[in-house]
């Protein structure tokens, strides 16, 4: 059979090409001296691919502070309230537009909402998803964590409850870890876990990774799914995206801008490769079924494939959503947008496929 | 419940922290003048993220002759040739450390081979394979077609049949589909199309997906399932990642290059937006399960994501596979790079678990 091939060589030789054939060869044969490669200046226009409202989100300028690096706790206050008081303006509106109410909680000593929709539909009576919301482990307090809980409960007709985790200036690592874990451990006292999801996205996704890798340190069952939206599961800044989409995605901007300095307040030293801070480097067999978000221009676009081929090389049953164009977590931007819809009905699919009845 | 949420605004108030709240909710509600995101220049490294194997290839220079666009089918055949015999010198080293074979066969007229591993399983006994090669509908000819076939024959344990279908300048569109079609047909005359799965990755990804539509209209049954790898699913420039990831992807580099150039000659005049040459314009629904491929740099990582998306919109099982820092199918470069293996076995997995037995 190899015949065969070599009747194809043969066929070429006669076409006297011989000096083509060493230029393609020695070309491809060749890496670059220093193996960098040298992408020039681009102007990136808003592609016609998406819905108007993810286009006026994709059309946003660069995050304003997205290089403001504060050091402590404290430094991060005003910006943690400013960002705060802008999400919370569009948390009414949310509720209505998605039919959700909202109760302030604290469970087993840790604050927490829970979100209701209107009408959940048969299958999900008896189950709950536990949220963990994200912010780089120092934004988003109080009802600034609501935006993807009330997205997850509205679209998805679950029950959900949102974890207002401590961050700093109040506690540092592991107390965001530690409170998501206490509510767990609440949770499936009454909930069958196999009836329980955890989910979150950016630190949220990451906090639903490392709670996995916790639950299985303490000899804790496994919920019956999870759904990481585009976890900051390495915080080493290793991931080709993080070079390849900087300037680029126009939330995060670069892996040297507020969000890693926010992970780096809240570690307070801690060795930024545990992976109870960057999961990507722990053990995943036996995590639940896992169901991946991400957005092509997503700086964590790689944190994401990453996790998603580790989990599949655990024979873990995972899937992976990209959206079109998305910088990060911009799936959850807009809830007028077919584009969040899509995500969240696909996540909520997904937990009806694994979660018991 | 709102009461709730206006009690953390209140809770803002007393900070006097206006200005700041100002100045952010201004920033996010800004758009850019024209849309335009202006991305630096950029040296980006080859990660570690990846095997040395894969290392070896992304690190190379871009591809040799990515702007030498022929404008007949007669003018592409020198380059056609040259990048054909660059290809045969990899593959009887692929046959031997895939253990596999091939031989030439034509069916109904169309050249193909039949590509047989030294080892089937049981459960692949009675299934086939049906292979659609890349290379911009000119690339690849006779045995330059093979290497996916091997990959997956190889690592999956399947029978394939890959189809040597006609192109420029012996031939122009819809030469490859008929091609494809006419084997399609002659093989579900004897094997229960349940039995049967289509792949193809780039030129071949497209082929596999415009076939659906063709067997669709010709009212044909669909196969057991699909794996178009990194689609040409839209070949009229549209999509993010062909601006984002251009001079990114050292394969394509661009969409005005050498590829594009050679499905316009395939073409030859017929409207590009026909969805048997941009099969994203098709209508998905009825599709067979399908496994999408595609790497973080891979110019046509919107094609990929744009079809996904479209897929469950029509209520599709499809999953899709991203591998980190990969350009346009760099997952069947190199047999030996853990990479390709797990690529193609996440692929075999999915054929076994949707194929009849």
């Amino acid at each position: 059979m190899i015949g065969s091939v070599f009747g194809g060589l043969r066929r070429l030789a006669w076409l006297s090409l011989l000096a083509v054939v060493a230029a393609v060869t020695s070309a491809t044969a060749q890496t670059t001296q220093d193996g960098q490669l040298q992408v020039p200046a681009k102007s990136v226009p808003v592609p016609n691919t998406v819905s108007p409202q993810l286009a006026k989100i994709i059309g946003m300028p660069l995050r304003n502070g997205w290089d403001v690096l504060p050091k402590t706790g404290e430094e991060w206050v005003p910006i943690v309230q400013a960002t705060a008081a802008a999400t919370l303006k569009n948390v009414p509106g949310m509720l209505e537009r998605l039919h959700v109410k909202v109760e302030k909680t604290t469970i087993d000593g840790v604050r927490a909402f829970v979100v209701t929709p209107e009408t959940i539909p048969p299958q999900n009576q008896g189950r709950v998803l536990l949220h963990m919301h994200g912010g780089c482990y120092v934004l988003n307090p109080g009802e600034a964590a609501l935006p993807e809980a009330l997205f997850m409960a509205g679209f998805g007709g679950f029950k959900v409850i949102s974890v207002d985790y401590r961050m700093p200036p109040e506690a540092y690592f592991p107390a965001a870890l530690d409170d998501g874990m206490t509510v767990y451990k609440s949770l499936i006292k009454t909930t069958d876990p196999k009836k329980v999801a955890v989910f979150g996205s950016s630190a949220g996704g990451a906090l639903t990774l490392e709670m996995m890798l916790k639950a299985k340190q303490d000899g804790l069952p496994m919920p019956g799914a999870i759904a990481p939206g585009t976890p900051m599961s390495d915080v080493t800044k290793v991931g080709d995206t993080f070079v390849t989409n900087a300037r680029l995605d126009n939330v995060l901007v670069s892996p040297d801008g507020f969000c890693d300095a926010g992970t780096v307040v809240y570690a307070k030293g801690h060795d930024l490769k545990d992976p109870l801070l960057s999961p990507i480097y722990g053990d995943m067999n036996g995590f639940p079924p896992t169901i991946l978000t991400s957005g092509t221009r997503d700086l964590l676009l790689s944190n994401t494939v990453r996790i998603h081929r580790k989990l599949r090389a655990a024979h873990v049953e995972a899937q992976l959503q990209v959206f079109e164009a998305q910088s990060h977590a911009q799936y959850y931007r807009d809830d007028t947008s077919p584009e969040a819809k899509d995500a969240f009905e696909e996540i909520a699919l997904f937990f009806d496929k694994h979660l018991a009845k």
